[in-house]
């Protein structure tokens, strides 16, 4: 038999993730086959633009994204390589060598399984939010085992242009390593956070800022969708754990050593800043020192749109915003993240069309 | 003699904080005189409306707020308390039982002295980026003493009222205590996570994530700052740092136990979520649970401004706005937090006028 002219996707599972892989695909050309154990999340995927609820000929899927649960990904994919007897299989999974060693004693073709993991997503779940956008610019590691061949890792690499990401080619266990560092135990240390403060009385939290919030807004993510990565990633995640008890321990050392001798403590809190600018851009670029405007905003009907006209005008690339101080009556203000080189131009036409800036 | 016809305000220390009392007091109909060891701090703090630089009359002062670095509090109230006979005196340091301590052994009248605390502030310091509204239904507490006389108590109460914020007041230690657990753990947990960075691989950062950037933003704060604010708390910092260490322990023992017994994680996690949910409103008010509503934005010119326009048509009252999956180049999608009544007119609103809401 021959390929169908264009290519044949099958996605299994369309929460957030699924479903924008659907959308980003449908508009690269490729035909787009959805399944979801919750056909209802497959309808709201297909009526986004992410693909058809209609089966595919098996022998026609080219490409299986696997995007489903952790704890059934093994099987899931176990069973794509079973059903499509000429698709290259990959998954999304967060953590890469659990599944790995669970489908490796499998009798099955592993040289059409390639593991994949695109950095980006949401605290929202499901399919209603998802987008054709949602991973351009963002990282997507690629994870080949000595198995998979050359010609899946190509067609997963195509997948991840398609969807306007960066492919980046690692290992199982860095890939899993890295998350644990950049992902697992800050989620971790958000929940302790967090879970510390069931302790606190509810007159202190009147007392809470903005920075508390920030600390622990992952915290609030799904317990069992996260009780499922940390196990499948727990000995990455324990010697981050270790290591972070240890250097607690010192904190508590420098903190009680006090005033006297304050070197300690001032290093630690110099390191974090350090540790800040580490951090590369939000498109997995390299970091980029956005410049800050920052434009006082009546809360007038109207304001918001006209200051947005204005900004407009000025040309600039607007690359984040937020209400630095979100006031429900009186005036708020609203920080505008652009390139340092575009915020002079971006000032003075604000401050010529009347606005107060800073 | 007599009281000048409006009340007469001396600020120390023109910074953010210092500088926003300043334009909220001048808007309030006091009349204010600013001071600062940098001329051109103050001169900025005029320029946006905070007061003069012009010396007040000593005698007619009726309200000194000393807004300077925490080591310098102490001093700078004993001078005011001298220099201004009849004046109450107040500060807004970030730590309070300290400053108390050391001004109750000095030579000078106490009645006169209140501390105060306003919950504000922002990642901007100096005066260039303070407005009046930045108090606004923040909460500001007030920690009398018993040595405070009543109408000295009543003077900071009117400033509180006058920034438009919400006094609460609280014993010293009380107050400290708190702080330590809503900010100072929070912040020195983003420096654990922010310095543990400096161990990783450049290559690992490149899978970093919003939830790191969360969780290490304010570990980017001013290390000299809070190297005065931790030193002053320490006990109290030193006890939540201790509880946090017990709790990091368990969660080190829970990862252990392994899938086999994921009941203490799934513990952890959920208590987790349930401290998230305990942090109140953005104005201290009780916890609101807005609804997102997200609108897909095409990244070409002038879209924000059509977008907001829009926004504004539905007259909803939007409480914070994100840009979700920032793209420099595709689509991007807006969050905007809105309370859930108004929901539902601002999605049909949006979907009326032809953008692809969710």
């Amino acid at each position: 038999m021959t390929w169908s002219p264009e290519p044949v996707a099958v996605i299994i599972g369309t929460g957030l993730i699924g479903a924008s892989i659907g959308c980003a695909l449908t508009e690269s050309g490729y035909r787009v086959h959805l399944r979801d154990r919750t056909m209802s999340h497959a309808r709201v995927a297909a009526s986004l633009g992410a693909g058809t609820v209609d089966p595919p000929v098996d022998a026609e899927v080219q490409l299986v994204i696997v995007a489903v649960p952790p704890a059934t990904i093994a099987d899931v994919v176990v069973q794509s390589l079973e059903t499509y007897q000429r698709a290259t299989v990959t998954d999304v999974g967060s953590v890469k060598a659990g599944v790995l060693h669970a489908v490796w004693s499998r009798e099955v073709d592993l040289a059409r399984y390639v593991g994949s993991h695109p950095m980006a997503g949401s605290q929202h779940s499901g399919p209603v939010t998802a987008y054709a956008g949602l991973f351009t610019d963002r990282t997507w590691v690629i994870t080949p085992h000595r198995r998979s061949a050359p010609e899946s890792v190509q067609r997963v690499a195509d997948l991840v242009q398609a969807c306007q990401a960066r492919a980046v080619v690692m290992d199982v266990d860095d890939h899993d390593a890295a998350v644990a560092r950049v992902s697992h135990l800050p989620h971790l240390l958000s929940v302790l956070m967090a879970g510390h403060l069931t302790t606190v009385a509810d007159g202190d939290l009147l007392l809470a800022g903005q920075g508390l919030r920030d600390v622990t807004r992952i915290a609030a993510g799904d317990p069992a969708l996260w009780e499922q990565i940390l196990g499948a990633n727990s000995a990455a995640v324990l010697g981050e754990l270790r290591g972070l008890r240890d250097e607690l321990g010192r904190l508590i050392d420098a903190v009680e050593a006090g005033p006297a001798s304050a070197a300690p403590l001032r290093d630690q809190l110099e390191r974090g800043v350090r540790g800040t600018r580490k951090i590369p851009g939000k498109h997995g670029s390299a970091p980029i020192d956005y410049q800050q405007v920052i434009v006082a905003i009546p809360d007038a009907p109207g304001a918001l749109a006209r200051l947005f006209v204005d900004v407009d005008a000025a040309g600039v690339n607007v690359e984040d915003i937020s209400i630095e101080h979100d006031q429900a009556r009186e005036v708020g203000y609203l920080a505008l993240s652009v390139a340092p080189e575009g915020a002079p131009e971006l000032i003075s036409t604000m401050h010529g069309r009347g606005w107060s800036v800073s």
